[in-house]
């Protein structure tokens, strides 16, 4: 809905084609989230480590990158390093879409014995002790937990005393069925809609998706029970899942993140919760954990 | 990552073959927000009204159905309704999918004169008097307003003495340029992502896409500025939309939505807020609004 700002630019030829003396030029829009973002500091940004990057390329060309946590979930995280390293998705199908909940995929055979060196029966990694953890609150409500914030690029959620990743657009996590320990990292899930918030601390979040969210949210939804596709030619073929720390230097991709406590990151929130651009005529006065994105780039 | 509780029947198998005495059977799973809706009886719901029910073919045979709130946005409606039958659609075309955001359309040619019967300038129908709305509120915290709840199967936010629609995923809005009354009807967006609520009282809302969206959401993210299509050939055609009202009584598509003050709005409300079947291991105490969708089920 947002067109361009044609008007504003009449305005200033207008008021350049004016009688004197010349009215006093338009105070310029504050910036909107986007422009903060364009201007951010070398400083506000810190790379993703090779370690943490998980790389799948999918049959169509499309490569998607995820950034592991494993500040968050250190046994999941070790499992899908070892699951990648042993090509446990190469071959691997988007098997789901469930429109505004998830896409989620597997390796080929999921009877398979999973590779050497990954626990079959991962601890329950659902949170974590909000000590150590270095948080920068939101200010503004929120309906699942009394803080919520961001840390090193996370979006957070805390009691005061535990912490845990929340299931916003584009986290990623790790499939299990019931018994609260079975799932290994042999199928993960990402967010593709509305933050499902109330899977927080009830499945275990590894990451988040930095790069080709696209190639994953735009596949068509699965017309069987859960959004699984029912027809095996719809799936979408997981050629191959690497850690980049594994891709030759020239191949890995690069990207960054905004740090939570760079001053442009606290500037960016509060354009998120009070939007004075120009298009806007009430800013919202809050903004919500799941509706500020952290600010991705990738380095070309 | 729920995959079937084949668990909890394998539990069962096993209880029955147990020596005597018998274990006493688990208690049943209570329902899941799914099961209520299933269960809910016919005075839980209310039909569309066939005036209030945009139809649109898209030229790859998906429809998508869009209840219309004159409530909310009586001259907005009134322009979307003469649009429709003015056929200003028909041949236009999806013109903008941003991805995580929205879903935008307009008529063939935005050049043509609008017909007539239709408000080029229609007032900021952006709010409207709280006073004289059932409004059912929501007990959970929210970013954006001190009050938040469900009218008639409309997500709404209030301050106490305005209310208003809540951009949640599905909800359709008027396309404007810069100034605030712009926005005829002549371009519409529907929200595909995380509820970009900073554009509550921005933009005019004026419905929500009760069938059909998948067809919008599973479509090629734009590649240029706000998600447009940078090829003409990668939008998809609307082929005709009309109001359902003007469609002979055999096609046109039947949907209700979950009343607001139904008992089983609530009892799914509450298990929206506190899942305790049997995945779950946690409840999450409380349920963001646009993460307790409005049900809503089709008539064949």
């Amino acid at each position: 809905m947002i067109r361009s700002p044609v008007p504003r630019a009449l305005l200033a030829l207008l008021a350049a084609a004016a009688a004197p003396p010349p009215p006093a030029p338009a105070p310029p829009s504050p910036p909107s989230p986007g422009e903060i973002v364009g201007a951010a500091p070398a400083a506000a940004w810190r790379p993703v480590a090779p370690e943490n990057l998980l790389v799948m390329a999918l049959a169509d060309g499309a490569e998607v990158a995820i950034e592991l946590a494993p500040g968050f979930a250190p046994v999941h995280v070790a499992n899908i390093r070892a699951l990648a390293r042993a090509g446990w998705f190469d071959g691997g199908t988007i098997e789901r879409v469930q429109d505004n909940y998830v896409v989620q995929w597997a390796g080929a055979d999921e009877k398979r014995p999973l590779p050497e060196g990954v626990a079959a029966h991962p601890p329950a990694e659902y949170e974590r002790r909000l000590a150590g953890l270095a948080l920068r609150p939101l200010a503004s409500r929120d309906a699942y937990a009394s803080i919520v914030g961001h840390s090193e690029g996370w979006p957070v959620a805390s009691d005061g005393h535990a912490a845990w990743l929340a299931h916003c657009y584009g986290m990623v996590g790790v499939g299990r069925d019931m018994p609260p320990d079975t799932g290994s990292g042999a199928e993960l899930y990402a967010v593709i809609g509305q933050a499902p918030r109330h899977l927080d601390r009830n499945i275990a979040l590894v990451g988040r998706v930095v790069g080709g969210i696209e190639a994953m949210t735009a596949l068509p939804r699965g017309t069987g029970d859960l959004g699984f596709y029912t027809d095996a030619r719809q799936r979408t073929t997981i050629r191959r899942a690497r850690i980049a720390a594994d891709l030759p230097p020239a191949e890995r991709p690069r990207y960054e993140i905004m740090r939570s406590d760079a001053p442009a990151f606290a500037a960016y929130l509060g354009a998120r919760a009070n939007r004075r651009d120009a298009f806007f005529v009430r800013p919202a006065g809050g903004v919500d954990l799941c509706n500020a994105p952290v600010p991705v780039r990738r380095q070309r």
